[in-house]
């Protein structure tokens, strides 16, 4: 058509995201050509097994299961296998052989993102992987591109939406933990194994990608301080309510400076409080979105489905045209940048503020004994409440809104608290993130 | 520094945006050298007159009146003089020398945005214009580029900063119009001629941008179909609230199919309804956000600020990041594709639900007359409230809401009741937009 030139793509792997990629080339191809300047061919489509059902139905000759053949062919390769090898080999011998690769494999990426970006890098090849976090919404090209000339100060991600499904119901319906789960598995929003969603490991994947790119600084997910979501209880989440909270897992991505004046990089994952008109407390459901603070953009917010396969296909066809662009262009593509090499601090370096919950013994001097604690630890309340009347023990439960202070002083804290005679113990600990 | 490259930045206008671009430009040099891969070098600032006060010191040596020499010299040119002469004809003449263009000139791409277009398309140089619509919020290089693979169908834009402050403290705090405009103008929200922005041109002109992006059509801003909010009344937004819904002046581009079968596209301006968990409901003060409805990606939005000095900045920044690299990769640049030339349709095609309030006789029959001058014109109602008890003069109001119908029916419904004998007056008719 119109002497636009071919251009080979190969798709490893054909779970929902990759036969909605095959149905899409296959059935937009005038439409991509004129976006792309370059006709784009499926060559093939690798698969452990020819015969598995699909989700859409495709033309049977497509189907390889000899993926280093079909990837030594093609001008563009996609990779949606999932998983450390093959898809690793794959994507390496791709790139080395000129390829462009455009994957949604955020594991390997997590683990693996420095060695594919410099394999690109030396070949001029581009590596795009926009689908790997927050699937549908369009938030690695904005960071990259859009931000390219301003500071990034600091970044919270809802990025795993089986977690913000159940908290959004617990929040919203006055679910128990248990039964939120339990809905949660049924609707299909949690693998049969939910530790990777509900400790926060997939969310770690997403902050170690994200950060890199805001930071143009490699941040190892071993460096993501994480707490899952396994311990949030009801309780938490309607004192939150009744202080205008709302808990959601956030994946942050910070310029801090530390205690000793090192400018560097924090990364972490946990529950916090944030703000109910905050824009991210009106992230529902399984939805996405990624607050960005940045020195000149101020606030920005992105938005939308972070799973599925059509909505995950969507941005995987963005990278795809993206790369058959350079093709038509010619010229290297965009190298990952990670020139700026900050440290990446410990979470102990972060300042929030914390709202802890404890149950005390009700008598005289208890509260003036906390206060001590805190005043001890350099940390100030902003706010002591009683928040359920005194019960027949004789104890009553506090909860304490901290002012910003270190988190090191606040863990601290916290531990002198347990330590004290009139607490009988802590029962929750959460960070307000989302403040200026 | 590092054998960079130099490129020559030309700028065109120093008032508010354009002295924080000069002053990135200035401050943070060897980040943006990292960054685009050659050094960005501040040819000179052309302005009407060198000793006007600006935001930012400046060095006075860069500053000279001769717009049109700096021009000549120039790899990349940022015009931020606004207005369309002589800014037409220095953008032209720089791209016809093969600079790159940046600019954030709406009223000017509105209306000239094909010639420019087609201007930097002819020699493969770059326009860009990601301040042009909702300031800091990357929304024109996501739709571009991120969505290039999939359909867009319907856009939902809040892009005006003014009028969505107007009608948040109308709707946050009970502020009558007139208090709201007051305020408005007080903080400097609005013009001293506030009719661009309340009258719905400015965001016309958005419209017509995103339109044409969207939809890879020209979309001239005299086919932007357009109401402002000068009648929005308290009662209205009362009423809508007590219906659980907002009225937000909304820019929406839409795909749609006209009554004889044509497909087509819409692009109109006017205060609507949106459900108040819609996310463009928590769109509060200034703000401005653009929602995104593709066959692929679902539902997306973009939020952030719509104005400001730094903020227009960020996102003319990422555009001179952008033109840079492409300098420095060499290749043309993304050319302005309206490869589509898909039909403009009239409002009267569009399908919309309406929210009518009409007073009325309160007599027998009158419901009864109502509800059959609605099944005339083909147009149900889904609901039908007496929201104020009928009044001394013996009459009564009604809210009807009814189910999606052709606006052609809906205005053709809404003549024929002011018409009736029974009805005093139709006091509000607004649309309902965001559904599915």
């Amino acid at each position: 058509m119109n002497g636009y030139r071919d251009l080979r793509v190969a798709l490893l792997g054909c779970g929902s995201v990759g036969a909605q990629v095959a149905r899409l080339i296959l059935e937009h191809g005038d439409e991509l050509a004129a976006r792309a300047g370059a006709r784009l061919t499926l060559a093939g489509i690798a698969v452990r097994n020819i015969d598995s059902p699909r989700d859409v139905d495709l033309p049977r000759e497509l189907f390889t299961t000899d993926a280093e053949r079909l990837v030594q062919s093609a001008d563009i390769v996609i990779e949606l296998m999932g998983g450390i090898e093959p898809a690793k080999t794959l994507i390496l011998e791709a790139l080395q052989g000129g390829a462009d690769v455009v994957t949604a494999n955020k594991a390997l990426l997590a683990a693996h993102g420095r060695e594919l970006a410099d394999a690109a890098e030396q070949v001029g090849a581009q590596l795009s992987y926009e689908a790997a976090v927050a699937a549908a919404i369009p938030i690695l090209r904005p960071l990259r591109e859009s931000l390219a000339g301003d500071h990034i100060t600091r970044l919270l991600g809802i990025v795993n939406g089986s977690t913000n499904y159940i908290l959004d119901r617990m929040d919203r319906f006055g679910d128990s933990a248990e039964d939120a789960m339990r809905v949660a598995a049924e609707l299909g929003y949690l693998e049969a194994d939910p530790t990777l969603d509900v400790e926060g490991y997939d969310a770690a994947q997403k902050a170690t990608i994200l950060a890199s790119i805001a930071f143009h600084t490699e941040v190892p997910v071993e460096a993501v301080y994480r707490e899952g979501i396994a311990d949030i209880t009801l309780a938490q989440i309607e004192t939150a309510k009744q202080a205008g909270y709302v808990i959601k897992l956030l994946a942050i991505a910070e310029r801090i400076t530390s205690a000793d004046g090192t400018d560097g990089v924090s990364a972490r994952v946990y529950p916090a409080l944030i703000n109910r008109d905050h824009p991210l407390a009106a992230v529902h459901g399984g939805k996405n979105a990624v607050f960005v603070e940045a020195e000149a953009a101020g606030e920005l917010m992105f938005y939308g489905a972070g799973a599925g396969g059509a909505e995950t296909a969507s941005a995987v066809m963005g990278d795809l045209v993206s790369a058959a662009r350079r093709h038509v262009i010619g010229g290297p593509g965009l190298p990952g940048s990670l020139h700026a090499e900050l440290p990446i601090l410990p979470v102990g370096e972060v300042s929030t503020a914390y709202q802890i919950m404890l149950d005390v013994q009700d008598q005289p001097g208890v509260l003036a004994a906390i206060a001590g604690i805190l005043a001890e630890h350099g940390v100030s309340a902003a706010s002591v409440t009683q928040s359920v009347a005194e019960d027949a023990a004789g104890q009553a439960t506090l909860v304490i809104g901290t002012h910003v202070a270190r988190e090191a002083d606040l863990a601290a804290t916290v531990e002198a608290l347990r330590a004290s005679s009139f607490v009988v113990g802590v029962t929750s600990m959460l960070r307000l993130e989302g403040q200026a």
